[in-house]
Protein backbone atom coordinates (compact mmCIF):
# COMPACT_ATOMS: atom_id res chain seq x y z
CA UNK A 1 0.00 0.00 0.00
CA UNK A 2 1.42 3.54 -0.99
CA UNK A 3 -0.24 6.95 -0.04
CA UNK A 4 0.42 10.43 -1.09
CA UNK A 5 -0.75 14.23 0.19
CA UNK A 6 -1.83 16.71 -2.26
CA UNK A 7 -3.90 19.31 -2.78
CA UNK A 8 -6.75 19.96 -4.50
CA UNK A 9 -9.26 21.83 -5.09
CA UNK A 10 -8.10 23.97 -1.62
CA UNK A 11 -8.30 21.14 0.37
CA UNK A 12 -5.51 18.69 1.46
CA UNK A 13 -6.39 15.08 0.77
CA UNK A 14 -4.67 11.71 1.53
CA UNK A 15 -4.56 9.85 -1.96
CA UNK A 16 -4.32 5.84 -3.31
CA UNK A 17 -2.72 5.41 -6.15
CA UNK A 18 -5.59 3.65 -8.57
CA UNK A 19 -5.29 2.83 -12.47
CA UNK A 20 -2.97 5.72 -12.78
CA UNK A 21 -5.12 8.62 -11.20
CA UNK A 22 -5.08 8.98 -7.71
CA UNK A 23 -8.40 8.10 -5.61
CA UNK A 24 -9.45 10.16 -2.94
CA UNK A 25 -10.75 8.92 0.50
CA UNK A 26 -14.10 9.15 -0.82
CA UNK A 27 -13.84 6.86 -3.50
CA UNK A 28 -13.49 9.83 -6.49
CA UNK A 29 -10.78 9.18 -9.11
CA UNK A 30 -9.06 12.24 -10.01
CA UNK A 31 -6.09 13.16 -12.59
CA UNK A 32 -2.38 13.66 -11.20
CA UNK A 33 -2.01 16.90 -13.36
CA UNK A 34 -5.23 18.02 -11.01
CA UNK A 35 -3.13 18.43 -7.77
CA UNK A 36 -0.03 19.65 -6.15
CA UNK A 37 2.04 17.26 -4.00
CA UNK A 38 2.90 17.71 -0.61
CA UNK A 39 5.48 15.93 1.65
CA UNK A 40 3.96 12.68 1.91
CA UNK A 41 3.98 12.53 5.81
CA UNK A 42 4.60 15.59 7.93
CA UNK A 43 8.19 14.67 9.03
CA UNK A 44 9.05 14.99 12.56
CA UNK A 45 12.47 14.83 13.71
CA UNK A 46 14.59 14.57 10.32
CA UNK A 47 18.29 12.90 10.55
CA UNK A 48 20.35 12.92 7.68
CA UNK A 49 23.80 10.79 7.10
CA UNK A 50 26.81 11.87 5.32
CA UNK A 51 29.13 10.06 3.58
CA UNK A 52 27.68 7.18 3.75
CA UNK A 53 28.48 4.99 0.78
CA UNK A 54 31.80 4.24 0.69
CA UNK A 55 31.89 5.21 -3.45
CA UNK A 56 30.31 9.00 -2.62
CA UNK A 57 32.76 9.32 0.62
CA UNK A 58 35.95 8.24 -1.55
CA UNK A 59 34.10 10.30 -4.70
CA UNK A 60 34.85 12.86 -2.57
CA UNK A 61 38.06 12.64 -1.45
CA UNK A 62 37.04 11.18 2.34
CA UNK A 63 37.41 8.32 4.20
CA UNK A 64 34.82 6.32 5.31
CA UNK A 65 33.29 7.09 8.00
CA UNK A 66 34.22 4.71 11.32
CA UNK A 67 30.95 6.07 12.78
CA UNK A 68 27.47 7.27 11.30
CA UNK A 69 27.80 11.04 10.14
CA UNK A 70 24.15 12.49 11.54
CA UNK A 71 22.77 15.60 11.38
CA UNK A 72 19.50 17.09 11.27
CA UNK A 73 17.23 18.73 9.18
CA UNK A 74 14.26 21.17 9.90
CA UNK A 75 11.00 21.36 8.77
CA UNK A 76 11.68 24.38 6.20
CA UNK A 77 13.47 21.99 4.19
CA UNK A 78 11.24 19.55 2.88
CA UNK A 79 9.15 19.99 -0.38
CA UNK A 80 6.92 17.88 -2.49
CA UNK A 81 6.81 16.08 -5.81
CA UNK A 82 7.00 18.42 -8.65
CA UNK A 83 8.45 21.24 -6.65
CA UNK A 84 10.98 23.70 -6.89
CA UNK A 85 14.36 24.31 -5.23
CA UNK A 86 16.02 27.47 -5.75
CA UNK A 87 19.68 27.49 -6.77
CA UNK A 88 21.45 30.26 -4.82
CA UNK A 89 23.05 33.15 -7.06
CA UNK A 90 26.24 32.68 -5.66
CA UNK A 91 26.94 29.33 -5.30
CA UNK A 92 29.52 27.18 -7.39
CA UNK A 93 28.20 23.47 -6.51
CA UNK A 94 24.38 22.32 -6.32
CA UNK A 95 24.31 18.62 -5.93
CA UNK A 96 21.31 16.26 -5.80
CA UNK A 97 21.66 13.22 -3.67
CA UNK A 98 18.89 10.53 -4.36
CA UNK A 99 18.51 9.03 -0.58
CA UNK A 100 16.02 6.04 0.76
CA UNK A 101 14.07 7.59 3.22
CA UNK A 102 13.38 5.02 6.42
CA UNK A 103 10.37 6.67 8.36
CA UNK A 104 10.05 5.27 12.37
CA UNK A 105 6.46 4.27 12.83
CA UNK A 106 6.99 3.03 16.74
CA UNK A 107 8.72 4.57 19.44
CA UNK A 108 12.21 3.20 19.68
CA UNK A 109 14.56 2.94 22.43
CA UNK A 110 17.79 1.15 22.86
CA UNK A 111 16.17 -0.86 20.31
CA UNK A 112 19.11 -3.84 19.00
CA UNK A 113 19.65 -3.89 14.96
CA UNK A 114 18.12 -7.36 14.98
CA UNK A 115 14.73 -6.25 15.90
CA UNK A 116 15.50 -2.61 14.07
CA UNK A 117 12.74 -3.39 10.91
CA UNK A 118 10.39 -3.59 13.44
CA UNK A 119 10.18 -0.38 13.84
CA UNK A 120 10.01 1.08 10.59
CA UNK A 121 6.51 2.37 9.02
CA UNK A 122 7.79 2.38 5.91
CA UNK A 123 9.69 4.59 2.84
CA UNK A 124 9.86 7.17 0.40
CA UNK A 125 12.41 8.95 -1.71
CA UNK A 126 14.35 12.10 -0.76
CA UNK A 127 16.57 14.38 -2.62
CA UNK A 128 18.63 16.02 0.02
CA UNK A 129 20.96 18.82 -1.97
CA UNK A 130 23.95 19.87 -0.64
CA UNK A 131 24.95 23.54 -1.48
CA UNK A 132 28.96 22.25 -1.26
CA UNK A 133 30.21 26.03 -1.47
CA UNK A 134 29.23 26.59 2.21
CA UNK A 135 30.50 23.02 3.66
CA UNK A 136 33.84 24.36 5.12
CA UNK A 137 33.59 25.43 8.44
CA UNK A 138 34.31 24.19 11.95
CA UNK A 139 31.29 23.17 12.62
CA UNK A 140 29.75 20.65 9.60
CA UNK A 141 27.80 20.50 7.76
CA UNK A 142 27.38 24.27 7.69
CA UNK A 143 23.45 24.53 7.86
CA UNK A 144 23.77 26.16 4.66
CA UNK A 145 24.69 23.67 3.07
CA UNK A 146 21.49 21.56 4.09
CA UNK A 147 18.87 23.58 5.61
CA UNK A 148 17.73 26.13 3.17
CA UNK A 149 14.00 26.61 2.09
CA UNK A 150 12.65 23.98 0.37
CA UNK A 151 16.11 22.20 -0.56
CA UNK A 152 15.02 18.57 0.15
CA UNK A 153 12.25 17.20 -1.78
CA UNK A 154 10.58 14.07 -0.45
CA UNK A 155 7.97 11.70 -1.86
CA UNK A 156 5.36 11.02 -3.75
CA UNK A 157 4.72 8.36 -2.08
CA UNK A 158 4.84 6.73 1.43
CA UNK A 159 4.99 3.12 1.06
CA UNK A 160 4.19 0.43 3.74
CA UNK A 161 7.50 -1.45 4.88
CA UNK A 162 5.83 -4.56 3.96
CA UNK A 163 6.03 -3.76 0.54
CA UNK A 164 9.53 -3.22 0.31
CA UNK A 165 10.63 -6.50 2.35
CA UNK A 166 14.73 -6.09 1.26
CA UNK A 167 15.35 -2.01 1.86
CA UNK A 168 18.94 -3.44 2.10
CA UNK A 169 18.77 -4.01 -1.69
CA UNK A 170 17.36 -1.52 -3.80
CA UNK A 171 18.56 0.46 -6.95
CA UNK A 172 18.62 4.34 -6.52
CA UNK A 173 18.88 6.39 -9.91
CA UNK A 174 19.19 10.14 -10.52
CA UNK A 175 18.40 11.65 -14.11
CA UNK A 176 18.84 15.28 -14.81
CA UNK A 177 17.17 16.28 -18.06
CA UNK A 178 16.15 12.88 -18.73
CA UNK A 179 19.74 11.50 -18.58
CA UNK A 180 21.03 9.02 -15.61
CA UNK A 181 23.89 10.90 -13.95
CA UNK A 182 23.53 8.32 -10.64
CA UNK A 183 22.90 5.02 -10.29
CA UNK A 184 24.22 3.06 -7.16
CA UNK A 185 22.32 0.50 -4.72
CA UNK A 186 21.40 0.24 -0.76
CA UNK A 187 23.33 -2.72 -0.13
CA UNK A 188 26.18 -0.48 -0.35
CA UNK A 189 25.48 1.51 2.17
CA UNK A 190 28.15 1.75 5.48
CA UNK A 191 25.67 1.79 7.92
CA UNK A 192 22.95 -0.29 7.04
CA UNK A 193 19.36 0.42 8.26
CA UNK A 194 19.60 -1.76 11.37
CA UNK A 195 22.55 -0.31 12.25
CA UNK A 196 21.08 3.39 11.80
CA UNK A 197 18.51 2.96 14.20
CA UNK A 198 20.54 0.98 17.05
CA UNK A 199 23.08 3.77 16.82
CA UNK A 200 20.38 6.92 17.18
CA UNK A 201 17.94 4.94 19.01
CA UNK A 202 21.13 4.12 21.94
CA UNK A 203 21.34 7.55 23.30
CA UNK A 204 17.99 9.27 21.85
CA UNK A 205 14.19 8.25 21.61
CA UNK A 206 13.12 7.99 18.30
CA UNK A 207 9.23 8.59 17.47
CA UNK A 208 6.55 7.79 15.35
CA UNK A 209 7.11 9.63 12.31
CA UNK A 210 11.14 10.59 12.77
CA UNK A 211 12.39 10.33 8.94
CA UNK A 212 16.21 8.69 8.61
CA UNK A 213 18.03 10.10 5.19
CA UNK A 214 20.19 7.30 4.39
CA UNK A 215 22.63 8.68 2.46
CA UNK A 216 23.68 9.22 -1.18
CA UNK A 217 26.04 6.27 -3.10
CA UNK A 218 28.31 8.12 -5.69
CA UNK A 219 27.46 10.47 -8.97
CA UNK A 220 26.80 13.75 -7.65
CA UNK A 221 26.81 16.43 -10.09
CA UNK A 222 26.23 19.87 -10.04
CA UNK A 223 22.90 21.26 -11.69
CA UNK A 224 21.61 24.41 -12.85
CA UNK A 225 18.53 26.53 -12.81
CA UNK A 226 15.89 25.07 -15.29
CA UNK A 227 17.60 21.66 -14.56
CA UNK A 228 14.60 19.27 -13.70
CA UNK A 229 16.32 16.58 -11.70
CA UNK A 230 14.44 13.43 -11.05
CA UNK A 231 15.56 10.92 -8.37
CA UNK A 232 14.06 7.44 -8.40
CA UNK A 233 14.43 4.23 -6.12
CA UNK A 234 12.86 0.85 -7.32
CA UNK A 235 9.35 0.12 -5.42
CA UNK A 236 9.57 3.72 -4.42
CA UNK A 237 8.49 5.71 -7.76
CA UNK A 238 9.97 8.85 -8.87
CA UNK A 239 10.44 11.91 -7.02
CA UNK A 240 10.08 14.89 -9.45
CA UNK A 241 12.16 18.59 -8.78
CA UNK A 242 12.88 21.67 -11.12
CA UNK A 243 15.52 24.00 -10.12
CA UNK A 244 14.84 27.97 -10.45
CA UNK A 245 16.67 31.21 -9.58
CA UNK A 246 16.91 32.75 -6.06
CA UNK A 247 14.14 34.09 -6.04
CA UNK A 248 14.39 37.36 -3.97
CA UNK A 249 11.35 40.28 -3.47
CA UNK A 250 11.16 43.14 -5.53
CA UNK B 1 4.71 39.28 31.68
CA UNK B 2 6.20 36.02 32.30
CA UNK B 3 4.69 32.44 32.37
CA UNK B 4 5.48 28.75 32.97
CA UNK B 5 3.72 25.10 31.77
CA UNK B 6 3.33 23.14 34.78
CA UNK B 7 1.31 19.88 35.25
CA UNK B 8 -0.72 20.08 38.32
CA UNK B 9 -2.81 17.20 39.83
CA UNK B 10 -2.55 15.25 36.09
CA UNK B 11 -3.62 18.73 33.80
CA UNK B 12 -0.69 20.37 32.21
CA UNK B 13 -1.29 24.20 32.99
CA UNK B 14 -0.29 27.51 32.38
CA UNK B 15 0.71 29.83 34.98
CA UNK B 16 1.85 33.03 36.10
CA UNK B 17 4.01 34.01 39.05
CA UNK B 18 1.86 35.41 41.86
CA UNK B 19 3.28 36.49 46.01
CA UNK B 20 6.04 33.39 45.41
CA UNK B 21 3.09 30.99 44.51
CA UNK B 22 1.86 30.06 41.00
CA UNK B 23 -1.89 31.61 39.51
CA UNK B 24 -3.46 29.16 37.59
CA UNK B 25 -6.02 30.32 34.24
CA UNK B 26 -8.39 29.89 36.74
CA UNK B 27 -7.14 32.52 39.47
CA UNK B 28 -6.79 29.99 42.02
CA UNK B 29 -2.95 30.09 43.65
CA UNK B 30 -1.06 26.67 44.03
CA UNK B 31 2.87 26.10 45.77
CA UNK B 32 5.41 25.51 43.64
CA UNK B 33 5.78 22.73 45.41
CA UNK B 34 3.30 20.85 43.64
CA UNK B 35 3.72 20.89 40.26
CA UNK B 36 6.22 19.54 38.12
CA UNK B 37 7.74 22.17 35.37
CA UNK B 38 7.51 21.64 31.49
CA UNK B 39 9.73 23.38 29.17
CA UNK B 40 8.05 26.59 28.93
CA UNK B 41 7.17 26.08 25.60
CA UNK B 42 6.98 23.37 22.94
CA UNK B 43 10.21 24.70 21.00
CA UNK B 44 9.37 23.95 17.38
CA UNK B 45 12.95 24.15 14.95
CA UNK B 46 15.80 24.88 17.77
CA UNK B 47 19.15 26.53 16.76
CA UNK B 48 22.19 26.28 18.88
CA UNK B 49 25.04 28.51 18.26
CA UNK B 50 28.78 27.18 19.02
CA UNK B 51 31.65 28.91 20.25
CA UNK B 52 29.64 32.64 20.18
CA UNK B 53 31.98 33.86 23.42
CA UNK B 54 35.12 34.98 22.17
CA UNK B 55 36.19 33.58 26.18
CA UNK B 56 34.91 30.16 25.48
CA UNK B 57 36.08 29.62 21.98
CA UNK B 58 40.22 30.52 23.71
CA UNK B 59 38.72 28.45 26.52
CA UNK B 60 38.35 25.71 24.66
CA UNK B 61 41.34 26.58 22.24
CA UNK B 62 39.13 27.59 19.39
CA UNK B 63 39.82 30.25 16.76
CA UNK B 64 36.82 32.77 17.23
CA UNK B 65 34.14 31.90 14.04
CA UNK B 66 34.21 34.38 11.33
CA UNK B 67 30.37 33.21 10.48
CA UNK B 68 27.89 31.91 13.18
CA UNK B 69 28.04 28.08 13.83
CA UNK B 70 25.02 26.60 14.19
CA UNK B 71 23.24 23.35 14.56
CA UNK B 72 19.83 22.03 15.34
CA UNK B 73 18.90 20.25 18.65
CA UNK B 74 15.88 17.74 18.20
CA UNK B 75 12.76 17.89 20.38
CA UNK B 76 13.54 14.96 22.12
CA UNK B 77 16.24 17.08 23.98
CA UNK B 78 14.57 19.59 26.08
CA UNK B 79 13.15 18.92 29.59
CA UNK B 80 11.83 20.96 32.40
CA UNK B 81 12.90 23.05 35.54
CA UNK B 82 13.87 20.93 38.44
CA UNK B 83 14.13 17.78 35.69
CA UNK B 84 17.27 15.82 35.65
CA UNK B 85 19.81 14.90 33.17
CA UNK B 86 21.89 11.54 32.93
CA UNK B 87 25.10 11.52 32.85
CA UNK B 88 26.43 8.54 30.91
CA UNK B 89 28.85 6.35 31.91
CA UNK B 90 31.20 6.11 29.80
CA UNK B 91 31.85 9.81 29.08
CA UNK B 92 35.02 11.83 30.89
CA UNK B 93 33.67 15.09 30.28
CA UNK B 94 29.96 16.50 30.77
CA UNK B 95 30.17 20.23 30.67
CA UNK B 96 26.98 22.50 31.17
CA UNK B 97 26.54 25.66 29.04
CA UNK B 98 24.05 28.22 30.52
CA UNK B 99 22.83 30.22 27.61
CA UNK B 100 20.10 32.80 26.99
CA UNK B 101 17.45 31.19 24.25
CA UNK B 102 15.67 33.29 22.17
CA UNK B 103 12.12 32.76 20.65
CA UNK B 104 10.89 33.86 17.73
CA UNK B 105 7.24 35.69 17.23
CA UNK B 106 6.67 35.95 14.09
CA UNK B 107 7.54 34.49 10.73
CA UNK B 108 10.82 36.30 9.75
CA UNK B 109 12.81 35.78 6.31
CA UNK B 110 15.28 37.97 4.82
CA UNK B 111 15.26 39.77 8.55
CA UNK B 112 17.85 43.12 8.65
CA UNK B 113 19.57 43.24 11.83
CA UNK B 114 18.19 46.67 12.51
CA UNK B 115 14.50 45.12 12.13
CA UNK B 116 15.25 41.76 14.46
CA UNK B 117 14.16 42.70 17.52
CA UNK B 118 10.35 43.04 16.40
CA UNK B 119 10.57 38.93 15.50
CA UNK B 120 11.42 38.43 19.28
CA UNK B 121 8.36 36.92 21.35
CA UNK B 122 10.33 36.43 24.37
CA UNK B 123 13.53 34.54 25.95
CA UNK B 124 14.09 32.17 28.42
CA UNK B 125 17.06 30.35 30.16
CA UNK B 126 18.42 26.59 28.44
CA UNK B 127 21.65 24.37 29.80
CA UNK B 128 22.65 23.00 26.68
CA UNK B 129 24.82 20.50 28.38
CA UNK B 130 27.69 18.68 26.06
CA UNK B 131 29.56 15.83 26.18
CA UNK B 132 32.73 16.27 24.72
CA UNK B 133 34.13 12.99 24.54
CA UNK B 134 31.92 12.61 21.32
CA UNK B 135 33.16 15.88 19.66
CA UNK B 136 35.25 14.65 17.12
CA UNK B 137 34.22 13.20 13.93
CA UNK B 138 33.75 14.86 10.82
CA UNK B 139 30.97 15.94 11.54
CA UNK B 140 30.62 18.54 14.18
CA UNK B 141 29.08 18.38 16.65
CA UNK B 142 28.01 15.07 16.31
CA UNK B 143 24.92 14.43 17.66
CA UNK B 144 25.81 12.40 20.48
CA UNK B 145 27.16 15.24 22.00
CA UNK B 146 24.30 17.62 21.88
CA UNK B 147 21.13 15.71 21.53
CA UNK B 148 20.83 13.03 24.01
CA UNK B 149 17.23 12.60 25.73
CA UNK B 150 16.68 15.13 27.94
CA UNK B 151 20.11 16.66 27.60
CA UNK B 152 19.21 20.47 27.64
CA UNK B 153 16.78 22.11 30.77
CA UNK B 154 15.06 24.83 29.44
CA UNK B 155 12.83 27.43 31.82
CA UNK B 156 11.53 27.48 34.18
CA UNK B 157 9.97 31.19 32.46
CA UNK B 158 8.82 32.47 29.25
CA UNK B 159 9.49 35.71 29.43
CA UNK B 160 8.00 38.34 27.11
CA UNK B 161 10.66 39.96 24.99
CA UNK B 162 8.90 43.52 26.02
CA UNK B 163 10.16 42.60 29.74
CA UNK B 164 13.85 42.20 29.08
CA UNK B 165 14.81 46.09 27.01
CA UNK B 166 18.17 45.07 26.84
CA UNK B 167 19.20 41.33 25.92
CA UNK B 168 22.62 42.34 25.18
CA UNK B 169 23.17 43.44 28.61
CA UNK B 170 22.29 40.43 30.98
CA UNK B 171 24.45 38.37 33.35
CA UNK B 172 24.91 34.56 33.27
CA UNK B 173 25.96 32.76 35.49
CA UNK B 174 25.99 29.13 36.66
CA UNK B 175 26.11 27.82 40.10
CA UNK B 176 26.73 23.78 40.73
CA UNK B 177 26.35 22.73 44.46
CA UNK B 178 25.82 26.42 45.04
CA UNK B 179 29.16 27.92 44.02
CA UNK B 180 29.69 30.13 41.33
CA UNK B 181 31.28 28.50 38.57
CA UNK B 182 30.46 30.61 35.26
CA UNK B 183 29.85 33.90 34.75
CA UNK B 184 29.81 36.04 31.75
CA UNK B 185 27.20 38.79 29.80
CA UNK B 186 25.59 38.16 26.98
CA UNK B 187 27.71 41.83 26.01
CA UNK B 188 30.40 39.26 25.23
CA UNK B 189 28.51 37.20 21.97
CA UNK B 190 30.47 37.27 18.85
CA UNK B 191 27.33 37.41 17.05
CA UNK B 192 24.91 39.46 18.77
CA UNK B 193 20.93 38.77 18.85
CA UNK B 194 19.95 40.82 15.82
CA UNK B 195 23.39 39.40 13.67
CA UNK B 196 22.17 36.13 14.14
CA UNK B 197 18.76 36.25 13.37
CA UNK B 198 19.67 38.35 10.01
CA UNK B 199 21.84 35.54 9.45
CA UNK B 200 19.71 32.61 9.57
CA UNK B 201 16.78 34.66 8.23
CA UNK B 202 18.77 34.48 4.94
CA UNK B 203 17.80 31.54 3.75
CA UNK B 204 15.70 30.11 5.89
CA UNK B 205 11.85 30.64 6.76
CA UNK B 206 12.07 31.21 10.97
CA UNK B 207 8.67 29.88 12.24
CA UNK B 208 6.72 31.16 15.27
CA UNK B 209 8.62 28.68 18.43
CA UNK B 210 11.05 28.95 17.15
CA UNK B 211 14.18 28.87 19.48
CA UNK B 212 17.95 30.08 19.21
CA UNK B 213 20.24 28.86 22.06
CA UNK B 214 22.74 31.75 21.20
CA UNK B 215 26.01 30.31 23.24
CA UNK B 216 28.06 30.09 26.63
CA UNK B 217 30.59 32.32 27.94
CA UNK B 218 33.63 30.98 29.83
CA UNK B 219 33.41 28.69 32.48
CA UNK B 220 31.99 25.26 31.76
CA UNK B 221 33.78 22.13 34.00
CA UNK B 222 32.72 18.94 34.20
CA UNK B 223 29.90 17.59 36.75
CA UNK B 224 29.54 14.72 38.25
CA UNK B 225 26.31 12.53 39.23
CA UNK B 226 24.82 14.08 42.14
CA UNK B 227 25.51 17.48 41.00
CA UNK B 228 22.67 20.29 41.14
CA UNK B 229 23.37 22.60 38.47
CA UNK B 230 21.75 25.98 38.60
CA UNK B 231 21.60 28.35 35.20
CA UNK B 232 20.87 31.92 35.74
CA UNK B 233 20.28 34.81 33.67
CA UNK B 234 19.39 38.60 35.13
CA UNK B 235 16.03 39.27 34.58
CA UNK B 236 14.92 35.78 33.66
CA UNK B 237 15.07 33.49 36.85
CA UNK B 238 16.78 30.30 37.88
CA UNK B 239 16.63 26.99 36.12
CA UNK B 240 17.85 24.13 38.29
CA UNK B 241 18.84 20.43 37.29
CA UNK B 242 19.75 17.31 38.53
CA UNK B 243 22.89 14.99 36.85
CA UNK B 244 21.97 11.20 37.62
CA UNK B 245 23.30 8.12 36.55
CA UNK B 246 22.75 6.64 33.24
CA UNK B 247 19.41 4.45 34.16
CA UNK B 248 19.25 1.65 32.05
CA UNK B 249 16.18 -0.87 32.24
CA UNK B 250 16.67 -3.88 34.20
Amino acid sequence: MRRARVVYQGAIHDVTPLDGKLRLASGRLINEEAVQWLPPFEPQTAFALGLNYADHASELAFNAPTEPLVFLKGPNTFVGHNGATERPDDVTFMHYECELAVVIGKVARNVKKEEAYEYIAGYTITNDYAFRDYLENYYRPNLRVKNRDYCTPIGPWFVDAEDIPDPMNLTLRTYVNGEVTQEGTTANMIFGIPELIEYLSSFMTLSVGDVILTGTPKGTVNVAVGDEVVTEIEGLGSLKNTITRELKSE
